[in-house]
């Protein structure tokens, strides 16, 4: 196919003139983008083919340049930014130093917020037009577009409730493609599914005979017939009375590829009074088969071509090496089998978490909450209570989401809760809203918490049996990335004990986490060049292992705590206040970690060697070190 | 009256021999226990009131020695405390040592989890039915209470939708007094509204005729014929509707006060399969005519005794000096009167901060959003986006549930929204649900924040100018209590300085927030016996006065941090890192704050004694430092 509108288009305003036609031959050419940024790289793309029709209706009926526009989630945004002039930046997209995946203010005013983690669109929607109605002169339109996965979180219903009290004007797009990254699951789901199949607002006429219809015949039982007739007028009212009860006017369903009827409704709802849903249904992956088909495994699918004959083929061979996912899925896929009290919980990421042999194998005791981690903790928490083991597997990033339920229903209770925070470090080139780089801090806050990183492979399992056999909450935190097993006979996990990977007398790696490996690479190339460098695996954050760690203080010339997470309050500052409690010295301490601000998007061995986390940079602190050490004995 | 069943009430099995009469009785002896202890001590009053017959029906339809009851929020348990044996210890609640006026598990087996933040019970009772179904032979029933002031919380709905998914056997009875603690808000309070007066499901022959009445005559538009005939059909079925769509059965609405009825209702719903909602109408201080007049007021109110002619008379003359609070309340005033673009958002709390003036003088830019944190501060980033200047006025345990939006929607785009975090720091009566002792470690944790507290009642409206003029976010802690000034010409707030008040060289305190007097009277007793020790007003937390700190560090004998948060990851554990960071000795330095345990309940000073937060425990710190450098110097 020739591109011809996309190279030359430069902002949105251009699309009102275009001709249907040429809005979809616009959309065609979207399409053709995205099959080539993916052919490189793993990028969201079932998503995205799923809303350019969608994108461009919005951008012909609405001017964003005055009107606001926020994509939830953010992971459809690629047809937004070809559409708003970064067509010739397009293949840099999730690359370091090259387009966000996500919407980016700093990329383009039409970007307002970088979004991510999922649901805030109305709630910020809301207050753009509130601020919008108080501040600006001229009247200017607000549209959240939220996917039909992110409408369970709760915040979602939060903002609905306020809006309709508020009874603002704004638009909340329902982009229902039948699924988030998983199939959906709950009550919000099988309603969503008959209002895909209610009649619009018309035939009235066909519709209230209908009704009529469904009246009680003489001689049926009372309750029987009002149950029918209710069921009856349900049905029929189904185009959305879940939203119209919340003081939302219904508009719906639309198809949404269909850019001439898109474009109908969204300006017959444009200028509507008061806050309006209106729902549309979109195809998942719509107008690459495979990516229909298989929705799921093309959210992001890993980087693939076309060959001749319309196969997928991939373009880098899959590595066959195991990431830190698959080890702890297949340790809790284990302690399920060993133990009918364990039960795991997952929101929304039964893929990314790998989960998928679990939920066939322990439907019973596998639990989807949808993105609802709020829920799914405090969830968790009474299913503790009750006498089950409940594993919580969610993103790091994703549990922040929960940091009130962490505190009152799991630590605050002291229920044996286990914690596995997935994705936790720097998580690539999804960024800043995915980086897990809080938690450390987040984790240790609170009372009663164990709190752990494995050191390498072996660690994950001891860990998870270990974790699956205390009374109270435990937590243990893993980055995204290849797992890597230190030859050695790891010594069994016991509370709060660290494990000595090897001693040296001039100083002391102490890792926390899956950073380990780097560090005993570090610790080879220092002793090859003289240096007597060990490494501790900390293992514990909370309790620290302070018997060992204070040993490193006091009979070494250097401790560096390495970590994968924030230096503000993180396990390398666990380590200072507990010397500084002992009143132990802390000037040869030297903390490695994420520094204090937010890190972009790029692969996480690029940022990682960035931020001084490579085994150069772990050299370099040491011999830094050391040499401040012969100063000072000088 | 005589009290006569309850003193001799051991556990609520005995109340199925009662009758109807008898439990009637109960309820009067159970209402004069209530007035009874609020005469002597601020305590929840008005839903207490309000749950007194719901309490005693649940107790006699169900048996919670098996079956699971979750009291949402709380601070309605007291009737249920006195109907599981602890009328004895009735009159110690929310006294030092005594009796926690929230469920507490330790006290009795017949509560489960202790609430606090509203919202989560719907969540834990099909965690602990979830858990029951999978371990338990017996069946178990699962029954959650919730007010209708929670249950636009986001976490509700999300509970909801998955309990809805699940079908699980499960009741939520709904307590619906028209508000939390203020008058409730937004979509769903006019949709309760609306359910409160429908009919019950029955007149089954008027409601269809009158239904069909609203079928539209020939000759109108055929969408306004829709619409009205829609209305009709609504009307009809609003008797729950929004919960059925979601998956819930729902029956009600009952009225909350008549133990005969109620009774009957809980039978019926008892072994309904799925989830059901059990609509109830309560009134808030039923069967005390002054607290069902002003609810607000009588929430928690001041202590009162009836005089003989029935008037209320205070118990204490109200303190005349300002809290925190107010004094805040007043700085917010004055900033919404010099400047149109500031705003200001509570989550229910309009009373509590003591926001009803600006509610009144200008409503268009004061936002309750009802118990909904996570969205008020998403909602105050959209304003924030578009030119307002929000405040987002929330206690500082309550923020706990919006840590997702600081990062993301608020420290993530470095948005000008101005957290002011009220009772941080002990809490008082109320206990470990609500201090708020972790917010100087979660609003330290992400970038772009800057991160202040009062050290006296001065220093309130100069921060709140200071926040106000910044480009990014910033927060602002004061403690629930009242208000003092330290006397001295205040240096103006600038970004990261904190205050000499004195210099001492033999050591000096670093405060950080409102126990800055406590340091300075520390310092004048010092001073008195002879040690030169001195004061800083530290006022920043971050970024830190890492000037004027490694100052102290460097040129007096001893520095310690005070801090009425926890000691995990604190403002000590900033001073310390920042020292660490520079290269500087530690072991003179003392953190002192909240230690790593949960905390109690009792008054804050009490508390604070215990914990070595008074001025003797400040002079004590001082004088076994100064003890520890003179042994140093030997």
């Amino acid at each position: 196919m020739t591109t011809s509108i996309l190279p030359g288009l430069r902002n949105p305003q251009e699309l009102r003139t275009f001709s249907i036609g040429q809005l979809e031959q616009l959309a065609d050419e979207i399409r053709d983008a995205l099959c080539g940024v993916v052919s490189d790289r793993s990028a969201h793309f079932a998503s995205n083919l799923g809303v350019v029709e969608l994108a461009i209706a919005l951008h012909t009926v609405f001017d964003f340049s005055q009107d606001r526009l926020i994509w939830d989630t953010g992971h459809q945004i690629y047809p937004h930014k070809l559409l708003t002039g970064r067509y010739q930046e397009f293949d840099t997209i999730r690359q370091k130093g090259g387009l966000m995946g996500y919407p980016n203010p700093i990329e383009s005013p039409y970007d307002l917020f970088t979004t991510g983690h999922a649901g805030s669109s109305v709630s910020t929607v809301l207050g753009l037009k509130t601020g919008d109605d108080l501040v600006c002169p001229d009247k200017r339109r607000a549209v959240a577009v939220i996917g039909d996965g992110a409408l369970p979180s709760g915040i979602v219903f939060e903002a609905m409730n306020n809006a309709a009290g508020l009874r603002k004007d704004m638009l909340v797009v329902l982009n229902d493609n039948k699924m988030g990254i998983c199939p959906r699951v709950g009550g919000l789901a099988s309603y969503l599914d008959k209002a895909r199949v209610a009649p619009f607002y018309n035939g009235l006429k066909r519709d209230i005979s209908w009704l009529l219809n469904q009246l009680p015949m003489v001689g049926e039982s009372v309750e029987h017939a009002i149950a029918q007739f209710k069921e009856g007028v349900k049905a029929f009212l189904h185009g959305g009375m879940l939203f119209e009860e919340m003081g939302f006017r219904y508009i719906g369903p639309v198809d949404g590829h269909d850019i001439a009827s898109l474009r109908k409704y969204l300006e017959m709802v444009k200028d509507v009074r008061g806050p309006v849903l209106l729902h549309v249904l979109t195809e998942k992956g719509h107008g690459f088969q495979p990516a229909c088909e298989d929705p799921v495994k093309f959210h992001t699918p890993a980087p693939f071509k076309r060959s001749d004959d319309g196969e997928i083929v991939p373009v880098t061979p899959g590595a066959s090496s195991k990431a830190y996912t698959d080890v702890v899925s297949e340790a809790i896929f284990n302690a399920m089998a060993g133990n009918q009290r364990v039960a795991v919980l997952t929101a929304a990421m039964c893929a990314g978490n790998k989960l998928g042999r679990i939920r066939d194998e322990y439907p019973d005791r596998f639990f989807d909450t949808g993105i609802c981690e709020g829920h799914a903790v405090a969830f968790a928490a009474g299913m503790a209570k009750s006498g089950l083991r409940p594993i919580v597997d969610i993103y790091s990033t994703f549990l922040q989401r929960s940091f009130d339920q962490v505190f009152q229903e799991v630590s605050l209770q002291n229920l044996p809760v286990v914690f596995c925070l997935d994705r936790a470090g720097l998580c690539g080139p999804d960024g800043p809203t995915h980086h897990g780089v809080f938690d450390n801090t987040y984790m240790r806050t609170f009372p009663n918490i164990t709190v752990m990183a494995p050191g390498d492979e072996a660690d994950v399992s001891l860990m998870l049996d270990f974790a699956l056999q205390q009374d109270g909450p435990t937590s243990i935190r893993y980055p995204k990335t290849t797992a890597v097993t230190i030859p050695r006979e790891p010594v069994p996990v016991a509370m709060g004990r660290g494990e000595i990977i090897e001693w040296g007398r001039d100083g002391m790696f102490v890792a926390f986490g899956a950073l380990l490996p780097r560090c005993v690479e570090a610790m080879n190339r220092l002793r090859a060049d003289g240096f007597d460098v060990g490494v501790v695996n900390a293992r514990f954050a909370r309790p620290l292992d302070t018997h060992l760690i204070f040993r490193c203080i006091e009979e070494t010339g250097f401790v560096i705590t390495v970590e994968e997470s924030t230096l503000v309050g993180g396990f390398g500052s666990a380590v200072l206040e507990a010397a500084n409690t002992a009143g132990l010295p802390t000037h040869h301490i030297r903390r490695l970690g994420i520094p204090d601000r937010f890190i972009e998007h790029g692969s996480r061995n690029e940022l990682l060697a960035d931020l001084g986390l490579d085994v150069d940079g772990l050299v370099s602190a040491a011999v830094s070190l050391a040499g401040e050490r012969s100063f000072d004995q000088v």
